[in-house]
This record gives structure tokens, C-alpha cells and sequence, in this order.
């Protein structure tokens, strides 16, 4: 194999692909990143046996062949590279060497062929969001899913197809978001459920950006998603979902606005004092008036209180402060709606469109 | 006490005292902020018991008097105040109100009269630096200094006065880097050595910025150093500094120039390969060319090219690549020169006026 190919595309592909990669994976190739040439093309290939990645690139193709490079080196010497376009020969020793400008590198591989294949499936139906729309989308509910590992169908998030609406949940239990939305081509799709691992919604937070279209597969035990000239592919968590709908209140006695922003401030300098404590923050309503306060017995208290418009009875909902954060920091809206019962009841914040996030109070 | 300050003042002043802070000192008022209101004034002062810093900002005084603050939260809360001014005010149980806008605080402290008292010392001498000038000397060298608990007489630098010129030195053994510097008033000064610790170091480049002078008291056993507002007083480290002048070739066989920003580009990018073996980089010259060579029996080899004007016998010698990179880093000008001998002796690196590197060649 011998290639050359702009050094800027080369960067610019290997971040793509480099997150996934395990540097201590227990099968030594899966710390590489297989390259092949083919045609005008240079596709570049990681997975973690869950998640593969692919991406392409136009390459100045002078013979075929494939390579394996170790992923983490192979990303750190093209980041220095100053020449404009990067020479990529692989030799019978499986040694590829790597130049541009004066520089000279020959790194050591493992057989190509001892790479995993991409995983292929059928899918069972195919949908298309505007890139931006679906970033939106998971940035909106993935700080809610699980970390915890005993409860692994909570470590990711549940995209839900019903009757030509996606419904695209994360919770861990104690806090839940989703954001819903109208798709298109509403007749040609079938109901499902699938839930997509954490680490997937992360790197797709970093492959989705610019204009176009994501396009994602669908089967009963894999998902693809198609962004420009990158495809991944990855497995997903089996099993069934929580039923989410039974968390959320059917009704509400009341409800004020917040503006997001300063509510957002006043939380983050409220809470100071119980960082550390994991105590909860109060969130008081009075007469046009909102409090929030916090104390711990190792600092001390704070309290800062906000116009709202309220006339309802005098209440003290506590929270866990963080809870209360990050939906703040995902949100665009200018203002968001709290709607509540009484101080034991899940409590719900709804902001942009199609948004939901119950949270239930904390005891204090 | 009860006082008025500008927001931005006070965090501007406090972000010059925190970091010497150590949150979990066995002596639980060092963890704290001793605050001190007389007339117009407020003194922050916090201190390790190595070393003290006080900054004093203008404030609008109601009332005089002491507290002690956290002072992590301390820091934490005034950088998140939205309001113009803090008001903070002390009662009888030593907890201080922090208020500002509509946000109050109620800080827990501990005793003002358990906080150790600033150091005092009679000074032999004084000078006076350029901020900017001082920040450069301590920056070209601190890098060099050793971290080896056993040898705490390097842990720091050495600041060398002989017949009104300073010679500013750190080593840690394997290399070297001293400033020299010719002293204004050299008549009013008296011959001495003193060996700031590490941290007063680090602490010196954050605190030195803008315009202006430094001034430093030096006795034998302590230093201080008065920059704008804040003063910063420390104990000196104790022992007389190894003979660094014995190290130091008196006489080369050749040396070579080479343009500083280029030299460190390649050498970053064939030190690649050796990034994490801790293996030598192979600097070779020969007519009118030095190549730089690295290689790892784990990753593989990379070489680099340069064009020099050399003329002598062709030569190769090792490096511990981080000891090339670090005065690289630091230095400003344009192009450096390397003197040398053969591949086993004391290497020099001259760059920018005063500075003197010396490195040792590692055995390959």
C-alpha cells in the first residue's frame, strides 16, 4: 500500500475515529486504527467490539492494501506533521512508514487480518434528522442516564418510535429527561425501541456538526448512523426499557415561571455551600416571591430569592442541586415552566419544545 | 467589622492569596483567609507557614476588625457574585456575612487570634527588578529545578550575588539553566546566595504581570518580594548550593547554530516514538546537516533532517528529549547555539543575552 492524502484531512479523519479505541484492550489490534486504500480512497477503521467507526477520505491512491497503525501514535505524529500532504506506505514487515516534509516515521503494525470486521445487519427501517436537530435532541438528555453499572439497560438512552413520533428518554432513577418530537415520513415508520450505550451518544455528540443530515439503520439488536463520510455502527443494550410514563405526574396543582439563565446563576452560587456535602438546596414559594437556600453544617447557609409570579400557599420543595443544573445548562429557552404538587410529589420543568424533565424532592 | 468592596477587586486580590492555601492542613485556621479591615483598607492574608502572602485592596470600612473565611469558598462564592460591590460583615460568633445583589452567605470561620503572624525579618539588602525582567529569569530557569525529596537543596532555585551581578540557577542534577544578570546599584550590594523553594517560584510568575517593579528583601533565612499591593514572604531553603560553576565545560571543540522554533518543532515530532519509553533521541551532524533520530523497540523510529552550517567531524550524540525540549520552551530568541565536545560531555545551549543551559548526554 502507498498513499498520500492532505495532512489537515488526515487530522481532521483520525479525530473521528480515535475516541473509541481501548489503548488497553485485551486484544492488542484493537489499540490500532486499520487503514485501507482503496481507489481514490483511504477509509480509516477503530472499534471496541461494540462500536465500530469508519470514516473516508480522498486519497492519492498509488497502490491498494491495508495497514494497521497503533491509534493513539499514529494521532499524535500526524497532529505534528508540518508538510501539506502526508505519504502512507506499509511494507511486507508490516511496517508502515509515515512522511511529510523531512519527517520520517516507521512504525510498527499488526496483521490487518487480524482485525475485527464491521458489523453488518439488516436493518429493520432507516430514519433521517437534521444533524443539529438530533445533537439537540441527546444533549438535551443525556446527563440523565445511568453510570451505575448494576442497572445497565439505565446506561444509555431510549429512542421509542410510536405511531410516527420519536420519544427519546434518559433516567437514572431519580431524574428523568425527554424530548419528543414529530418525525417525518410518518406512515412509512414501525413502532420500536432501542437503546443506545452512553458511550455512542457521546461520540455522536462529537461527530454531529455542520449542516446536513444524519441518516440512522435500525434493527431489533444494532443501529448505524451515517454522518457525511463517517458510519457508526454499534451494538445495543438489550432488553426492555422502564415504562418512564408512569414517573410522570398526571396532574399538577400549580406551576410558576423561571427565567432560565438567572435561575441558573442563583442555583449554581446558592449551592457553593453544599458541594461537597451532597445536601440538598430548598426552594421556597411566597407570594410573588421565590427563595432558594442551602446549608451545611461544615460551611455555613446561603440564600437568594427571585421575583416570581406566584399566589398559590406558601411551599419548600428540596432538591438535589445538581439535578436541578444540568437540564439548566442543556436548555435554550429564555424561561422555563416548574409545575409541582406538594413537596413529596416528582416535581416538572418543561423549557423548549417537546422537553420534559420530572425530578423528585429530596426529603430534608 | 463591616466593609464594602468592589466584586471584581476582591477576586482579582483573592485569586493572588488562594493558591498557596493547603485545603487540608493538619492545622484546620490554615485552611482559612485572614481577613483585616482598618481605615480605608482591606488585607487578605493566608500563608503555609512557609510562606505568607497579604494583598490589600480599598474598601469602603464601616467598621474595623478581623475574621477567617474558608478559603476555598471564599474564592468559589465571590467569583460567581453578579453584583457591583461585597458586602461582608462579621458578628461575635465569627460567622461572616457575604452579600451582594440579593444573595447572602453566612460563612462559618474560625478565630482571627488562632491565624499564625506574618514573618518578620531585618532585611541585609534590597533590590530592585523590572516585573517582566525578574518573570523571564525565573521562567528560563524553574523548569531545571529537582523534585527529588532528597535533595531539597535543589528544590528550588539559587539567586547568586557577586560583585553586583546575579547569577540565577536551577538544576536537578542531569541539566542545568542559569540567567546572568548585571545589577543596577552594584556598589550598595553585599555578596549573597539565597535558594527559593519551588512554590514561591510558582507562586512569583502568576503574581508578576504588567508594568512596574519588583522589590525583595533578603535576609539570610528569609526573602520577601513587594509586587504593587501584595507581599510575598518566605523562608529560604537552607544549606549552601552545590559548586554549579564546576560543570560548566570551560572549552568546546565545536559548536553549531540552530533556529529555536523549528529545532523544537522536530524534535517534538520525532520524540514521538519515545514519548513514553523514556529512551534517548540520537542528535547526529554531519556536513552541513544534523538529523535528529528516535526509536522505540515497541512503537518503531522516526528521523528528521535540519540544514546547519557544521564543518567538523561527523558526530552523535543522546539526549533525554524532554531535557532539549524544556529551555526551548522557555527561551525567546530566534536562533540558539550548541557547544560540545564529543558524545559524552557536558552539551551548552546559549540562547537568549545572559542564559547558559547545560545538558548531559545520556549513554546510548
Amino acid at each position: 500500500m502507498k498513499i498520500s492524502v492532505p495532512t489537515h484531512s488526515l487530522i481532521e479523519s483520525l479525530r473521528k475515529v480515535l475516541n473509541i479505541v481501548n489503548p488497553r484492550s485485551t486484544l492488542p489490534v484493537l489499540s490500532n486504527v486499520l487503514i485501507t486504500a482503496t481507489k481514490n480512497e483511504l477509509s480509516l477503521f477503530t472499534t471496541d467490539l461494540e462500536i465500530c467507526i469508519t470514516t473516508k477520505i480522498s486519497a492519492d491512491v498509488e497502490s491498494d492494501g491495508q495497514a494497521t497503525i497503533p491509534a493513539k501514535k499514529f494521532g499524535q505524529i500526524v497532529s505534528t506533521l508540518s508538510g501539506e500532504n502526508v505519504t502512507i506506505e506499509t511494507d511486507s514487515e508490516l511496517i508502515t512508514s509515515i512522511s511529510s516534509g523531512k519527517a520520517l516515521f516507521k512504525i510498527m503494525g499488526l496483521n490487518p487480518s487480524e482485525f475485527p470486521k464491521e458489523t453488518e445487519f439488516q436493518e429493520n427501517q432507516t430514519l433521517s434528522f437534521n444533524k443539529i436537530d438530533f445533537l439537540k435532541i441527546l444533549k438535551k438528555i443525556c446527563y440523565s442516564s445511568s453510570t451505575d453499572q448494576s442497572r445497565i439497560i439505565l446506561n444509555g438512552i431510549l429512542l421509542s418510535i410510536r405511531e410516527g413520533n420519536l420519544t427519546a428518554v434518559a433516567t437514572d432513577g431519580r431524574r428523568l429527561a425527554l424530548v419528543e418530537k414529530i418525525l417525518d415520513n410518518q406512515d412509512s415508520l414501525i413502532d420500536c425501541d432501542v437503546i443506545l450505550p452512553t458511550k455512542v451518544v457521546n461520540e455522536l455528540q462529537k461527530l454531529l456538526d455542520g449542516d446536513g443530515d444524519v441518516n440512522i439503520k435500525l434493527s431489533d439488536s444494532n443501529a448505524t448512523f451515517i454522518i457525511d463520510n463517517t458510519v457508526l455502527t454499534t451494538k445495543l443494550i438489550e432488553g426492555s426499557y422502564p415504562n418512564y410514563r408512569q414517573v410522570i405526574p398526571a396532574s399538577f396543582t400549580n406551576s410558576i415561571q423561571l427565567p432560565r439563565e438567572n435561575f441558573s446563576e442563583v442555583l449554581n452560587r446558592v449551592s457553593i455551600v453544599v458541594n461537597e456535602s451532597g445536601s440538598s438546596v430548598k426552594f421556597s414559594l411566597d407570594q410573588d416571591e421565590a427563595i432558594l437556600e442551602a446549608n451545611s453544617t461544615e460551611i455555613g447557609e446561603a440564600n437568594e430569592s427571585m421575583q416570581v409570579a406566584y399566589q398559590g400557599d406558601p411551599l419548600s420543595i428540596s432538591f438535589n442541586p445538581n439535578y436541578l443544573k444540568d437540564p439548566l445548562k442543556a436548555l435554550d429557552c429564555d424561561e422555563l415552566t416548574l409545575r409541582f404538587n406538594d413537596e413529596y410529589k416528582p416535581v416538572v420543568m418543561l423549557g423548549d419544545e417537546g422537553f420534559l424533565y420530572v425530578i423528585m424532592p429530596m426529603r430534608s
